[in-house]
């Protein structure tokens, strides 16, 4: 079974799943692991890499409108090389403090393959999930979509420090407070935006009709078929934004009203790209399927 | 370097590393990566799996005297055959169940060997730590030593479903907390009891003086040189007690006049095993070698 069928049976198992992190009282946690052959191309530094793995973990976090409070992490390799180590856990000390939050330690692990688990905790009252959007609503994203693609991108073409600085990202756990008197429903858009998409639909029960000239895509990335002309290249360019997935950002429901008064809150632009509407996705009305980044397929 | 090197560097990079779980505000959090080569041994069910590899994060937990709330874990494995990823949960659901915890969801990766990373998390206003032992006080040690090592024997010996059984251990959670007013310093063995006692006597400044004979070896443990007779086989036994590790129970230091009061809150036997000295660990007289579980070595 590929891995949405097998959480879908975590799910019926466990009570608390299906949000990007799970809530204990007051605290919110979220365990990730990343590894090298699927996680960290050739090029991604030790650095980056702790950058990386605790702010996914940190974007989680966010994503349920929590206060970002401490991380910890297990570096798992086959042998530990001090500057690798030590490059690891500056990596996650400074993505910590980005945010707020506090890097408490880690473990070692020896593994074949380098692979960093890492977990994140958050404290809220009131954490935001995923089942809240109604229709009327709009639908709005953080930032811009398609920093990974572009750092993808920038390994191949042996741009590697390029690829690293695009690889680092900063978690949006200060929009994921400012939004979360107002958001809905909320998720990191971590699978892609037109995954983050389906899920919210399916967990709210309704519908996004969103435009695709109003989706933020970084300039950071290129179209991968510039020879096919500009319009082609733009639509290929929104289209790995949309569903390339492992970015970061904060896609989120809110009242069309509450909007402008967010924005004052945040730090980062909030581009609304949609509406919430009563059943279906569609991009400039046609459907948007539902693909992305799903592991196992 | 070793993993213990790598984790000094750790320590000296991270203020909160060096004890068994990482503290946040009230909260004690804790993570950990199992896998298949060096922790689950084939004939491991997929359940005693989920129970041993979240246990091991609550065990830490115990380890801090903290009230266990919760745990997450994530499921890598090549496939996500639904019979395995639900007897996984099942484990990690029941051990949760077990001290009184909550389970509350967890993620799945695809990765080649199986692997999984699990976090418990805890609440406590006074965490025990390590350093807290002086001399004077004893030092002591709940339920029996050995029964990792004892569940490897079976393992090795086609004895598939005694060595899950053993293999799935109680966290001593509600030992931890009866034990919290009273340790001054506090582990668990899954390093083994000699390092165990190495890792307390460096963090408090202080020695240990061990008894053989008063050492807890569970009677699952044979000897693995019975032909040797019974005395060799007897210090057999403590030897692999005291030094394979993987076991789960707390290693902590009290006064002596605590230790009758403090046995009649606990569920489990606390076996007092020698004295807290100024300096160096000794085992009948003799020094204890600081061997035990190391990764990377």
């Amino acid at each position: 079974m590929d891995e949405r069928a097998a959480l879908a049976l975590v799910g019926d198992l466990v009570d608390a799943a299906g949000d990007d992190a799970a809530v204990v009282g007051s605290t919110v946690v979220t365990i990730d692991m990343l590894h090298e052959t699927t996680d960290f191309p050739a090029g991604t530094t030790r650095y980056t890499a702790g950058w990386r793995a605790v702010g996914a973990s940190l974007s989680d976090v966010a994503a349920m409108g929590a206060d970002a409070t401490g991380a910890v992490g297990v570096y798992g390799a086959p042998d530990f090389e001090s500057g690798d180590v030590e490059a690891f856990v500056r990596g996650a000390l400074d993505v910590c403090e980005r945010v707020g939050a506090e890097y408490v330690g880690g473990d070692l692990d020896d593994h074949d393959e380098f692979t960093v688990a890492t977990t994140a905790l958050g404290e809220t009252a009131a954490p935001v999930t995923r089942d809240g959007a109604s229709p009327g609503e709009v639908v709005a994203v953080t930032g811009a979509l398609g920093r990974s693609a572009a750092a993808l991108d920038a390994f191949a073409a042996g741009e590697t420090e390029r690829a690293n600085d695009l690889f680092r990202f900063t978690p949006r756990v200060a929009a994921g407070v400012a939004l979360r008197g107002n958001a809905t429903a909320m998720m990191d858009s971590s699978d892609g935006l037109a995954r983050s998409l389906h899920q919210l639909a399916e967990a709210s029960g309704v519908g996004f009709a969103v435009e695709g000239d109003a989706v933020p895509v970084t300039g950071e990335l290129r179209g991968s078929d510039a020879a096919a002309g500009a319009g082609a290249d733009s639509d290929d360019r929104l289209w790995r934004a949309a569903t390339f997935g492992e970015d970061f950002e904060l896609v989120c429901t809110l009242p069309a009203d509450a909007v402008e008064a967010v924005r004052g809150l945040l730090d980062v632009p909030l581009t609304v790209v949609g509406d919430v509407t009563e059943s279906g996705v569609t991009l400039d009305g046609e459907e948007l399927p539902d693909v992305g980044y799903t592991h196992g397929e």
